[in-house]
């Protein structure tokens, strides 16, 4: 299923577009032209000559110019009238925002709308959703204001969420956080386009190199692990199943209406198709995080670089606990950095360059460790309170970082000072992770997504 | 061990303050006058005649006026003589920060400071530690800059660190997220003071409401949990253990040298004795958020109150997964909240006041949930991003909040928006999570912790 006019269509039609700046159409009608989408935008409401000075037509027929994608946001009663009007106007790419369909109990009128939709060959998303976006084109039609849903950068996660509540939070926060994003779909209803179709558009997407997917129900459980198996093959699919206990199940049940399976269930069919599995929103965010910027690792040996001991502990701790390995250097490494580190620093696995660590002692140990092939990946500890390390420590690594040699992470845990360094580093690509235990089960997915890949 | 004067004594006698900006002492004394400190501050160095404008003596034996407490941050190889210039000055509270003994094979020194110590009947915490502080008096004497590390402000969490670097990177963290402290304590070797000391001070300080513990080794077993059995009937102790996996004692031992042992066996003791175990600092974090603002729930039943079914199923799903148990509301309250709430609410367990929710809805759930004797504790999620809400939501939830009728917890993922509802909430004593799995994590050791100490 081609969805490109959902993300990067030449014109959209916005039919129920009220005067009221609360509305949802309105919402989505000024969000879509304030955010800089250079298409046209048409807006459709027969009550009124203009809104925010933009000529309103009473139909979406009586537009002259061509229309490749519209929004629907009457109310429900109106919209199969409106469809039918799409088809009039060839329109066949069709997001579909109103409410009260099979959520609230009319399935009939949901059957309707499918068979309308499949009638007139067309594709749709929703109803009851809360809208997409294409953060590179600015096609924005998710209704919740910018003041109270921040938009993010363009990036290479796209996010797909059953639930529009789950997904605007998360794209809200994770924005928020500096995390960039190529596409964001809420899909609502799923009547025609189900999560499947949408993973198998994003496996084609160019801008997408991680996907993100939040479910509730599954509308077919086969088509859905085929496709996800296909597309994991080529881009990593982190999922979060919610309704995974009895108490979950029980609320998914009155919430859309989508029966939730058992998480064993679910979750043994995910790890077949090589899903990564994420037990939290936070957990999904920071795996989305290491897989955009990391490339594969060669194996599992991570090194842990630190000016604070108790975190080299923590962090290889939980190396032991998720799985991966501590890497043991090899003596030529070893040697050089006895010679060239203060002699209370302790060279071994954590190397701990200590409270007096400076901006060079990083750029030596990184050097040393990044040409030693019995290390595979970097985990570097920046406790940025120490009083004699300075911010072009970013600089010392993110110019190694682009090399590309291995891949590095950063744990820092701070205030002010060490959110400055954070933002720089993710700004150039470093993966930056504000406990040890995060970063290391972010780092255990990326390695075992490529080991089952390979 | 009362220790009252690390942490208010009226003057204090900081030796070894360098004129080197970036040394420890000259940090320690600026930061202290710089920070509001009331008491009087006296300096020695014996090449100085004076520093920011303050005479220095060249030993703290020269200064005539009463000295309460000293802090000793010359190099190691001075930190013998100076302890018996403290001696002969008559002071009994000694801080040395010094690093240099046992942690870099020094055992002999640290073996002598020790017997020192113990001729002279002082109290001493150190060396190689940060420091303490003390966030009401100000008496703060933690070598890092404040432009490196935040200080906190007053509140009801005391810390105690055996790393310096966790502890100070926990603090900066946990002060930019708004958390609040009584006291921090850097405790370095533990040469005479150790963890039971602290703990047990800490169990009498009425400034401290929840202690939160990082520990590495434990210098004497049974003494450290009889302890922490008697301190926890009063008050929440949560401790994280460093060095829990094989690979983690491997790098404890290196580290300060102390023998870290099995997660087993430090996990099952510390239960016995009624300790909340954190796997990860951000858990500890959390733990202390619900323990510092919550008074005692009267049982596990939870209400979920949502805007967004996603996250009341994901809320529903973590209430079962850490064995608390989902609320069934009485008939009267679902009678009265079907009347006043809107048609396509769900009135259930989730509560899903759904995506138009306002203030308003949001004050008619809460008030019928507080007066329901089937719920003992509100979760109540808030999405901010819906166009609806208003920010007056924090004036509803923190009224009721106010009157303790049951523990309530909001539950908020978002941008800026979110965040400027979140700070105000935090401000006002409401504990905020941003994910539901962390928010029920922290809810079920308080549910536990107050069930064992009945």
């Amino acid at each position: 299923m081609n969805l490109d006019k959902f993300f990067k269509a030449k014109s959209v039609g916005i039919i129920g577009v009220s005067k009221d700046p609360q509305k949802i159409g309105h919402v989505i009608f000024k969000t879509l032209v304030d955010g800089g989408y250079k298409g046209k935008v048409f807006i459709v409401n027969p009550n009124a000559k203009d809104i925010l000075g933009k000529t309103c037509y009473p139909s979406i027929t009586n537009i002259k110019e061509k229309i490749e994608f519209a929004v629907v946001a009457v109310p429900f009663r109106l919209v199969l009238k409106v469809i039918d009007d799409c088809a009039r106007k060839k329109i066949k790419d069709i997001l579909i925002v109103s409410a009260g369909f099979k959520e609230i109990g009319n399935k009939k009128l949901e059957a309707q709308l499918k068979e309308k939709i499949e009638k007139h060959k067309m594709r749709m998303i929703g109803p009851n959703c809360l809208g997409v976006l294409d953060a590179r084109t600015k096609q924005d039609t998710v209704f919740l204001p910018r003041n109270r849903m921040m938009r993010p950068k363009p990036g290479g996660i796209s996010f797909i969420s059953q639930s529009g509540a789950v997904g605007s939070a998360i794209l809200d926060y994770s924005t928020k956080q500096g995390q960039k994003f190529a596409k964001f779909i809420s899909y609502g209803n799923a009547t025609t386009t189900d999560e499947s179709d949408l993973l198998e558009y994003l496996g084609k997407d160019k801008d997408t190199n991680v996907i993100c997917l939040y479910l509730e129900g599954i509308k077919d459980g086969k088509k859905f692990l085929e496709t996800a198996k296909k597309v994991a093959k080529k881009k990593p699919i982190i999922v979060i199943k919610g309704g995974v206990t009895k108490a979950g199940a029980k609320a998914s049940l009155s919430h859309t209406g989508s029966l939730a399976g058992k998480a064993e269930v679910y979750h043994g069919a995910f790890r077949q198709a090589n899903l990564i599995i994420a037990n939290s929103v936070e957990e999904m965010f920071n795996y989305a995080r290491i897989f955009e910027n990391c490339f594969p690792p060669k194996g599992d040996r991570v090194q842990i670089i630190t000016d604070g001991g108790g975190y080299g502990i923590m962090t290889a701790d939980s190396i032991q606990k998720h799985g991966l390995a501590m890497a043991e250097m090899s003596r030529r490494t070893k040697s050089n950095l006895v010679k060239k580190l203060p002699k209370n620093a302790i060279v071994g696995n954590p190397i701990d360059v200590i409270g007096d660590a400076t901006t060079e002692r990083y750029s030596i140990v990184l050097n040393e460790c990044l040409l030693d092939k019995n290390i595979d990946i970097l985990a570097v500890i920046l406790l940025a309170q120490v009083p004699r390390l300075t911010p072009d420590v970013v600089d010392v690594i993110t110019e190694l970082n682009d090399k590309k040699k291995k891949p590095i992470i950063v744990i820092m845990t701070g205030g002010d000072f060490s959110d400055l360094i954070k933002r720089s580093l993710e700004e150039k690509g470093v993966p930056c992770f504000t406990f040890p235990d995060n970063a290391i089960k972010s780092l255990a997915q990326l390695v075992k997504y490529h080991k089952v890949k390979k």
